[in-house]
């Protein structure tokens, strides 16, 4: 519809017409004008994202020191990891009981932007020695291929014989008896063969832009009410929104 | 849900225990160590938003001569922003035959953005002498409040009697006989009174973030088939893509 609007548009000019004072060829000069001016506009977009880039490739560095801290210390806390993930509303909802379990071996994670961010990053997670799988660290990264289009791949995971969370088409029930109000979820772990949607990793974004910047909010969810963490818990809730 | 999976989760350390080797009091620490390298970890945060920021300004005002120049350009082409407007297919849907009509009186548009970028910005639409209202710009503005919500504000449009275009139930069919597949819409000056959605409002982000960084490529959409322009809007048109 956009080209015969254009040109019904165009035509009616002659109805209205600032343009008796502009002539045809005033009219292309000035088009060929905005062209060049568009030009020095893009130009001047391009410098300012390679500007902004930078700033976040500098800080990028600069915070690295107390992401490393910071994982030392989470290191010390048992369970930080499935605790926060249970914690997070939308990782929560793609847990299933099986799932949780072996979350227990999750003793790391860490989100590492590529240095063009722009062109990617890539989620590692650490386990202790488990009985579902035989890898260490388990691995999905995010990139943009050469035709520029998202893509993602994933370390394939090396399932112990009869402990595939993915092939389960139903998760047994806990054995403590919680009951969930959701139907089960196909296993979180199905996220490391599915690259359908490497534009848009729903799981991925929520890792690196919701839960890496801060995850111990999520820790601390609901802790005020938790046997033991308690005391420091709900003085730390209460500092949060600084 | 969160409090209590948190609750059952802690529980659960008892039964995979990497808890044996660190203490409660060791853990509490731990988490109020992770909350002062989170706090740097912020810090870093708000100083890059602030340097994107600068960023950002510096560019805005490297722009602005050549916005400005585009615009006196722009001025000398009868009806750019009414074909624009209508080449653009979000746009396109929002105006009824008789907002077009109006809409060939539009002589400028202009988007500002606020010295402080998150704080908003405003878009300016200049008319010339025309049958429908009184005002010579209509504005409509972008904000935060104080409580830090999105709101925002518009000039009052002051119709010429009869001609209230957002009072008409259905606009009578153009002359020229062109035909929409569509129904028609509200007015597009319906735009000005709706204030619901000040946080994301479509055509205020279309016109900010797609027209106005590049409004020759809409006025040249279609143009190589338009009577009279067609030469160099072709040319144009292949060029687009630098």
């Amino acid at each position: 519809m956009s080209a015969s609007a254009a040109k019904v548009s165009r035509k009616e000019n002659s109805n209205h017409d600032a343009g008796d004072e502009t002539s045809e060829k005033e009219q292309q000069e000035a088009i060929e004008h905005i062209d060049e001016v568009q030009n020095e506009i893009d130009r001047l977009n391009e410098q300012a994202s390679e500007e902004i880039l930078k700033v976040e490739q500098k800080y990028n560095k600069l915070r690295q020191p107390f992401f490393q801290k910071r994982s030392e210390l989470i290191a010390k806390i048992p369970n930080f990891w499935v605790t926060t993930f249970v914690n997070h509303p939308q990782v929560s909802a793609l847990l299933g009981e099986e799932d949780e379990e072996a979350l227990h071996y999750l003793s790391k994670v860490e989100v590492t932007e590529f240095e063009d961010i722009k062109s990617g990053y890539r989620i590692d997670f650490s386990f202790d020695e488990n009985p579902y799988f035989e890898n260490k660290v388990l691995s999905k990264e995010f990139n943009v291929n050469e035709g520029g289009d998202p893509v993602s791949k994933s370390t394939e995971i090396k399932w112990k014989t009869g402990k595939d969370l993915t092939k389960r088409s139903s998760q047994t029930p806990n054995k403590a008896g919680k009951k969930r109000q959701h139907e089960e979820p196909e296993s979180f772990f199905t996220w490391f063969t599915d690259h359908s949607d490497a534009g848009a990793d729903e799981l991925g974004e929520v890792i690196k832009d919701d839960i890496w910047p801060n995850p111990l909010q999520y820790y601390l969810v609901g802790a005020g009410g938790a046997a033991g963490t308690g005391g420091a818990a709900r003085q730390f809730d209460d500092g949060e929104d600084d």
